[in-house]
This record gives C-alpha cells, sequence and structure tokens, in this order.
C-alpha cells in the first residue's frame, strides 16, 4: 500500500487538472441540445478508463443516454465490487448567479467549483484515480471491479434498470459501493447506513363544475381551495405527528442504542439551521433534528396550484385545487401499504360536496444497512485511514432507488462512501467540492480496495 | 304613455337589428389590438345617441379607453337620471366553444348569442330605445338625463373614477340608474338593492431561504405549504363560520322581515346548484342559500401556489408559498377595519419559524339601498308595469365599487335595474340574452322614466 499512497499524494495537481477536463463538458441529462455533450462526457471517461488499465470498456447505448461499463476480473478469490456512479449533471442556469463560469473549473479558498464538480463527476473520478494508483504501482488490484457509471441520474436512471434487468449475469458482484452521498460535515468521514424510503401522490379537489365569481357564489359553493387546505391541515397534529390512521404501526422504533449513537454524532444543528435560513426547525416532537430526518417518517406537501396564479386579484372560486404531497418512509413502512392507506384516507376526510381524484406518482423503499457487515466495517477503517480521523455511521433523509433495489433484489451489502459536503450546492448555481476531500477521498478509496481484499473469503460472500 | 308603448311593441325587429349592428363591433377592452374596435363603438354609440335626440353629445378621451357622454334637460323641476353602463367587452375566447360566431348577433331558441349581447351592449341599448321611443313620439323625455357610457369596465374603471372626480359638477343628479345585473329567474323582474363589499389579500409565507430538498429536510424545517394550509384551515370552524375574532361584531343581523321575504323570494337552489355543478352546496350554518351569498360575510380562497406545479414529482420543499384570498363583506363591516385585522389575525396564528408578508390588495365597501326610498319603488312599479308580473327585491353576491362610491360620496339612491339572468355565461362563450328579457327590459325603463317623472318634487330629491 505505501507505494499506491505515496503516488496518490504526489499526484495532486494532476488529478485536479483531469477534473477540471471532465467538468469542462456540459453533459446535462435533461437538455436535448446537450446530446452531443453527453456522448463526449461518455467517451471521455471510457477513454480514461482504458489509459488507466480497465478492461472490456463498453459504451452501452440506451434508449436515452449511453451507460459506460469496465471491468477488471483478475483477482481470483478476491470479492468483486460493483462501483456506480454517473457522469451527467444538472443544468446550470441561472448563470448569472455563478460566480465563476460553471465548466470552467476554478478552485476558490480551499473549494473546487464548477457545475458537476461534486455530483458525480469528482466522486467517479475518485474512484478511477484510485484504481489508477494500484494499476501504476502494483500492476493489479486487490479486488475484482466492475463500473457502471450511467449519464441519466438526474433524470431518474429509468435505462440504468432496463440494462441491470438485462445484465444481471454481468453485473454480478459481492457489493455495491456508491459515492454519491455527503459527510456530516467537514472534516467528518462518514459512510451512509440507512435512506428513506418515499410515497408521492398528487390530489384533486373538484367543487363546482366551472369557475365562479366570488362575490355571485361566494358563501354557498364547495371551494375546492379551501377545502383542499382543511384536508390537508387535518393530516399533521399540533406536535407535528401524522394524524394518518396504521400511518405509524410498522415504523421500527428506534433503539435506546441507535439513539445514544445518533446523539453522540457531531450533528451540528445551528449549521443545519443556517443551512435552511430557517427562523426555527419545528418537527415531530420528542426527536432531534438528526432522528426526525433520517429516521423517522414524515409528510410534506411539495406543491400546490389552484384559482389565479397572477398578478394582483381575480375574484374566482375555481373549479379545481391540485396538491402534490409526500411521505418520507422508514424502516419497515411498506411504501405501497403507506401510499393505499393515505389514499383511503384522503377519500375518507373529503367532504361529500367535493370529488377527490388520487394518483400515487412513485414509491420507493427504505434501505438500512447491517452496519455490522464486514464490507462496511471495511469502508469505516478505511475512510479512518484515509482522513486520519473517527468515521462516523450516518443515515441520510433521501432515496437513492438503485440501492433499495440492488438491496431488494440481490441482498448484496451496498457501501455508501461519500465525499461531499450539505452545502455544497449540488443542484444549485456555485456547486462545489472541497479539494480536501476529493483528494482525501482518493486516499480512502485505495484503502477501501485494499481493506476489502483482505476480507476473508466468508466474510467476503456473505449476504447482507 | 300609450303612443310610447305601441311604439316600442311595433319597433321589435329594429331593435335586434340595431343590437346586432352593436354587438358586431369586437370592444374588447383587455386586447390593444381592439384600440380601432373600441373607438369605433363608441362613435357608433355617438351617433346613435344624436340620432335619437340626446344633446351634448362626446366622446370623451381618457389615458385608457374614451367614454361616451350625451344629456337632455329640459324637464325644469323634474328629477335629473344619471344613467351608466359600458360598451367594452371580454375577450370572445375559447372560440371554438362557440356555437355561433360571438360577433354576429343569432336568435336560438329565444336567446340572443353575441359576446357583450347581455354584459352590456344589450342593457345599454334598452335604456337608448326607450328615451328613443319618448323623442319620436312626444318630443321631449319626462325627465332630465345625463348618460355616461364607459369603455373599460371590465378592465376596473380606472379612468371612469378620474372622469367622475374631474366632473362632479356636471355629472350632478337626483339617482343613479344602472342596467348591468341580473333578475332572480326567467320570467322574474327584479330590484337589486345590495350588494357586498369585498376586502382581497395576498400572504406570503416563508420558511427556509432556500428551496430544499425534501428528502434530506423533510421532518425538522418549516413547511411553508404546510404551513399555509394549516394557517388557512383555522379561518373557519365547522360550522362554516369565519374564526377571525371581532370579523362578525359589525355585521347587521337580517331582521325577521328580511328573512321572510328572502324566504318567499322563488329563488331556486336546485337550479343554483345544478349552475355552479357542485355535488351539495355547503355554507355557513343555518342561513339559506339565498342569505349566504346576499347577506352574511364569508372568506373564499382565490388563488394559491408554492412548490412544484409541473407534471409529475419533485421532491422540493420551498422556500415560498403565496395565496390569494378575499372576505365578502354586509352591512355594517369597514372593509379597511377588516382587511387590518385580518392581517393582524394571520401574523397573530403564524407560527414563529416562518415569516409573514401580508399584502391588501383591495378593498370595497357593501352598499344596501333603503328599498323604499321613491326612486326604488318607482322601479318597482316599472318593472311590474313592462313585464306584467310582480317584481322582486334580490340583493347580489357580488360588487359595483362604482354605485358604493356614488353612495358614500353622494348619498344619492341607486337604481339597479337588470336584465340579465345569471345564467347567461357573461364571461364565457355563448353569452346571451333571452328575447323577452330584452324587449320587456325597454318597455320597464320606458315606464320608469315616467314613473320617475311623476314623483312628487320632495321625494324625487330625497337623499338616499
Amino acid at each position: 500500500m505505501q507505494k499506491v499512497t505515496d503516488f496518490i499524494e504526489k499526484n495532486h495537481e494532476r488529478y485536479i487538472f483531469e477534473l477540471r477536463e471532465l467538468c469542462a463538458i456540459p453533459s446535462v441529462s435533461t437538455k436535448s441540445e446537450h446530446k452531443p455533450d453527453i456522448e463526449r462526457c461518455a467517451r471521455w471517461l471510457a477513454d480514461h478508463m482504458k489509459k488507466i488499465g480497465l478492461e472490456n470498456i463498453e459504451i452501452v447505448p440506451t434508449e436515452g443516454h449511453p451507460i459506460v461499463y469496465a471491468d477488471w476480473l483478475h483477482a481470483p478469490g478476491k470479492p468483486t465490487l460493483l462501483i456506480y456512479g454517473h457522469y451527467d449533471v444538472q443544468p446550470a442556469e441561472p448563470l448569472d448567479l455563478w460566480l465563476s463560469p460553471p465548466w470552467d473549473l476554478t478552485l476558490r479558498d480551499g473549494d473546487l467549483y464548477a457545475r458537476g464538480v461534486v455530483d458525480d463527476k469528482g466522486q467517479v473520478l475518485i474512484h478511477l484515480k484510485a484504481l489508477e494508483a494500484f494499476f501504476k504501482n502494483e500492476g493489479k488490484l486487490p479486488v475484482n471491479v466492475k463500473l457502471v457509471i450511467e449519464g441519466e441520474e438526474e433524470v431518474g436512471s429509468d435505462n440504468l434498470y432496463v440494462f441491470i434487468e438485462k445484465e444481471k449475469k454481468r453485473l454480478e458482484a459481492d457489493a455495491l459501493v456508491v459515492s454519491d452521498t455527503c459527510m456530516l460535515g467537514k472534516g467528518i468521514p462518514s459512510i451512509c447506513y440507512g435512506l428513506r424510503g418515499l410515497s408521492y401522490y398528487e390530489m384533486e379537489v373538484i367543487g363546482p363544475t366551472v369557475d365562479l365569481h366570488s362575490g355571485s357564489f361566494g358563501g354557498a359553493v364547495p371551494n375546492p381551495l379551501n377545502i383542499a387546505f382543511e384536508m390537508m391541515a387535518k393530516l399533521k397534529d399540533a406536535d407535528g405527528r401524522v394524524t394518518i390512521p396504521v400511518f405509524y404501526d410498522d415504523v421500527l422504533p428506534l433503539t435506546e442504542k441507535e439513539r445514544k449513537l445518533l446523539a453522540e454524532l457531531p450533528f451540528n444543528e445551528k449549521t443545519f439551521q443556517e443551512t435552511t435560513g430557517a427562523k426555527q426547525l419545528p418537527g415531530e416532537k420528542g426527536y432531534t433534528v438528526a432522528e426526525r430526518i433520517w429516521a423517522r417518517p414524515t409528510l410534506d406537501i411539495n406543491g400546490m396550484y389552484g384559482g389565479y396564479e397572477g398578478e394582483g386579484a381575480k375574484t374566482v372560486i375555481p373549479s379545481k385545487a391540485t396538491v402534490k404531497f409526500s411521505t418520507r418512509l422508514v424502516p419497515n413502512q411498506d411504501p405501497d401499504k403507506i401510499a393505499k392507506l393515505v389514499g383511503e384516507h384522503m377519500k375518507r376526510i373529503a367532504p361529500p360536496s367535493v370529488t377527490i381524484n388520487f394518483t400515487i406518482l412513485s414509491t420507493g423503499k427504505w434501505w438500512l444497512a447491517p452496519f455490522d457487515h464486514p464490507f462496511i466495517q471495511a469502508g469505516k477503517r478505511a475512510l479512518e485511514e484515509g482522513f486520519g480521523k473517527k468515521a462516523v455511521f450516518i443515515r441520510e433523509g433521501g432515496s437513492i432507488p438503485l440501492v433499495s433495489m440492488i438491496y431488494e433484489n440481490l441482498r448484496k451489502p451496498c457501501v455508501l462512501l461519500g465525499f461531499g459536503l450539505p452545502d455544497e450546492n449540488a443542484h444549485a448555481p456555485n456547486e462545489r467540492l472541497h479539494l480536501e476531500n476529493y483528494l482525501k477521498g482518493i486516499l480512502s478509496i485505495a484503502y477501501f480496495y485494499h481493506e476489502v481484499g483482505q476480507l476473508p473469503p466468508e466474510a467476503a460472500h456473505a449476504a447482507a
């Protein structure tokens, strides 16, 4: 390992300039005018993979943007890691809010600024640079690897699922490794062991069949806006708890041990509050902020429209109001079961004067790793070696459908080693990646391959 | 009068064809491309006024569309009526929903179809045709008249107020007469003696200072949508009563006598419900539909936006939610006082985690006529003579700011003699005017001028 880590230490400048090259390609997946950039980016990655020593490189066409595949499978008896990342990025707009050009990687006060630098190009390159360090210094890898770098993460990954379904055999592995999450904070290497699930709904409330004049009719007709407000307001009580019956029945309570671990984390509620800009942090009574966002289910309204939205006043009682809302779910809530009972509840609490159209827009399962699994413990040791600091176990309030899918279908462990920070503007102007995390990320991932290569065979093939 | 009424009976066909000419001019006030049509329409009216015998005709330019003024003041000792109407119309779009061309007056099943036919061109012509019948048969009018026909009613009448302010002297009169409202139903001649007031608000609820990911933050931040819903839902109780303290304090209770009169009206709740298309008609407990829309205050949400409004799902907690809502007000509620206390109430019930921006968009006073006033009683007699049926006193749930203004500033009676029907699509495709109401309207207005001319001097100049 010494040669590998020395090599990494000596190549910092080159790593930055290679990331600059990758970030210069505006591989925006949502916009068709960037299709040539997407293809150029896939080509750049494939060429780079070839150059560092990976094999069986293929730019796999899909109905959308291509997937870049590569592998190296010459470590007999050693575990096989499936490494996932994405090369597509969010649009850079609004451009005038960027302090430096979004496609020109800039170093400012210890941070690297560019669209896609943390989400997820920098984290993809972390893996490639760690692999390169082994190839260049040892001529081989301590593990077998299969890389799947997709171009549609920012638009829903539909074609990735088709690819995984079709190529199950080719993608067989002992564990999935993803670097696309955040650390708890600066200087706190973190390994994520849990994600919340999600069920997302749209509800239409229809009162009159036509828009009515609020003067002539106000006070005597069912106003769908008033009624939608009344219905939605009933969904939470004064303690911030969801009032839908059965909603909490399957929730796995936090154990005293886990609460203690969460309480010991250097989770800074003040920093969290500053990130949001909110005056206070209300939430479910009896739980800390970390517990609320990671381990407790919640219900949020995500969008609403109805009636007049223009400037000034229009005295209308609209025919229809539309609410988009979602529930974040935790172990052991079943997203489909919850979605069904939310729909039934909304119809039950709707007054007889209105018609309700309820649609389930999507559901996604939560994920919780057995954090004593050998791969996850290997990840923890690797982070501590790479950063020279104690690593912490954290959870994430969002969802990564791929992780839940791999876990559900293959019962293989997923190791989430993320090097972003919560305030790095992943989808906003001035996206950045802390330079230290980029460089220590490469070192940590090299240690991770090394640690996994050292696992005894029975640990390496254990189910999750 | 016999010669006048005989003349009217003999000229039905001509009245229809003159209305056809007027409706053929697409005098849409909201669209600048119709500016030449607006001017052509004002010119048509001025020419027509001249032809029938009115004097001092003037097309008064304003900062917007012109006002057409005319008078005839040769009935010494007789009352002077200020007759108001408007020649501008709503846009005809969506054109594909019209069963006959909107600018080509068509007679179908006893109804005249065209944009503007009821709102308000037909009702303006009702007055001109009644005046013409006197000029042609008696060479004079039984009253003095001043006509103000504006071209900006559908866009807020701003320049009308400027004109009234500037021309106070010229517009002096004993009563205002407006034909721009509806009858209670087919075959029920109606005189409107009350209008509700209005205060209209916009409230912004700001939680986080930036849009947040609902996965990473949901459950621990103040979601302005959830909070706006909770706040608005608190504004009405289960009995449909507004919960804002002091809100009802100044409400003049309905007297037993008025409730009895309202109950005796041929107000058809079933027809009203069919017009709205709603499954039920909820409202304030303890009041009939007519009482709710005419004589009780209410609170309606008129528009709402915030978060994601596009197709499908976006897992966002928005920084801001915006609600537009309004209160309809009745005697003796003061719109400014109510607006102030609504604003204070919203700030009081807002949780400390959010910032509230509350704006009063407009206020307008209610109006209630002393319906035993001689002018209003003259109106009732005229309708009964014109239609040959008992006339009823009704109120209207909406507001006509001009009426409130004249009443407040000049303390002159306003007589609202409307010949529309509630389902005649005033602002929608297939606008229509029941032919019988057009013709009996002309007769009724002729009787009205005659009745007012007969009033004893002390009655004619009584304050409202």
